[in-house]
């Protein structure tokens, strides 16, 4: 598969043509398909990173064999938990936040600093923190259950999370765009990063499954709306979510519209 | 109370004998007083790294309100969204893996290569994810009602907790320290990692919390066994252990001991 995959990278060079041309890493990611979920994440840097990269789900048989290889092969020295991961020459990198934490050099999505590092780093753990109880409202017993399997338990987790976690997550988030005392709507110094674009496709998601609780939530908040706008308006992202490779928010996914969690 | 805790640690420095001191970097560690929780992840590598710090917890008054000053105050620029955090001279740093990441390097207990660094990284991002559903059995619903108002959904979410996402982490870990080539019991390369640390603290609050079903689990996963004995013997941990400053687990901790939720 991964040789399967360079190898149709490479073709697109011309034959004799290799020495002019430019040495790219060409990034593979692998991720479930049919759903964004984590995947997503990694997708929206790397298009506004304007980086190459194959997206194994979109292989005709969803990247599964592939993704596989990698979880379940005896011989991977530095096995993934679970997907997203990337592979980056010979490199395997696991966990949406570290895979962040990676690109965000050669990307130019995070500060060239130490403490502008951490600092965006320990930001995007944070929104992984809410997508996690995002999804623990669908969810709150076991991801191998249904949810009609878990529905009253579902209800009472979504109530919680619209009515005291959204509120504290979003003003944390308000608050940290307040302090930021550069021009701009990017939450850690003047140049977007890696953290926005997650924050902003958080949002995205939890308007899909809350819009009642999060429309209220938002109007408090109005940093947020422009960091969200801010970053559906990028040229890249809007390409992206143009060229029809952007899967749509839907009820497999990890954010899921159930009106009846949305109060 | 910043410069109360430097001050009381420069009070150490004997007068007109500070030209001859190397410079100490000491921390100041903020959580919570009386639990564990995620504080004691940022413990353990700060006492195995044999690193001067101050833990602002065992301050008279918990050190609650000097806390609250970086969560609530008004000019700090980087305000974490809650503990534990880490200050180190100026730089305040927030989330545990985030907090671990920057300690890796100074007090030895990281990789010296990117890649090396990673994926200690990744790993600890997976012990993490294990701890949040190690705590969520207990409070499947809401962080902030009583476990007795959230028991009938423990009991569901503490079974699927037993029976599939314990085999699942323990049998991951197992997997990774057994394609680490390098002797000895650690999970990556020949030396001890902070992630070392934290996989065999949440053994123990497994073991605490689920004693029969982790038991049974380790039975199957001997290495994780060994990694769980090897760091608790390590003399700096030992010296720790017995100083009378690491607290029990207890029921107001992240790992909770219900008998009902054990099987």
């Amino acid at each position: 598969m991964m040789s399967l995959a360079a190898a149709r990278w490479n073709a697109a060079i011309e034959p004799g043509g290799e020495a002019s041309l430019e040495v790219v890493m060409v990034y593979e990611l692998y991720y479930w398909p049919g759903i964004q979920g984590r995947g997503e994440f990694v997708r929206l840097a790397l298009e506004e990173g304007g980086a190459k990269y194959i997206d194994i789900a979109l292989e005709p048989d969803g990247g599964i064999p592939a993704m596989n290889k990698f979880l379940e092969g005896p011989r991977v020295p530095r096995p993934p938990f679970a997907p997203p991961f990337l592979k980056a020459g010979k490199q395997l990198i696991g966990q949406t936040a570290n895979i962040l934490l990676f690109l965000g050099g050669p990307l130019k999505l995070a500060p060239r600093d130490e403490a502008g590092k951490l600092w965006v780093h320990q930001l995007q753990l944070t929104v992984a923190d809410l997508v996690v109880e995002a999804h623990d409202t669908h969810h709150p017993i076991a991801v191998g259950l249904y949810y009609k399997d878990q529905k009253a338990a579902a209800k009472r987790r979504a109530e919680d999370f619209r009515d005291n976690r959204i509120p504290k997550f979003f003003a944390y988030f308000e608050k940290v765009l307040t302090r930021n005392r550069t021009s701009g709507p990017w939450l850690a110094g003047p140049r977007l990063t890696y953290a926005d674009l997650s924050l902003a496709q958080t949002i995205a998601g939890i308007r899909y499954a809350f819009p009642k609780a999060s429309s209220k939530a938002l109007r408090k908040h109005p940093r947020l709306l422009k960091l969200h706008d801010a970053v559906f308006e990028r040229p890249r992202i809007r390409r992206y979510l143009e060229s029809g490779r952007r899967l749509a928010f839907n009820n497999d996914d990890l954010f899921r519209n159930y009106p009846e969690l949305d109060g």
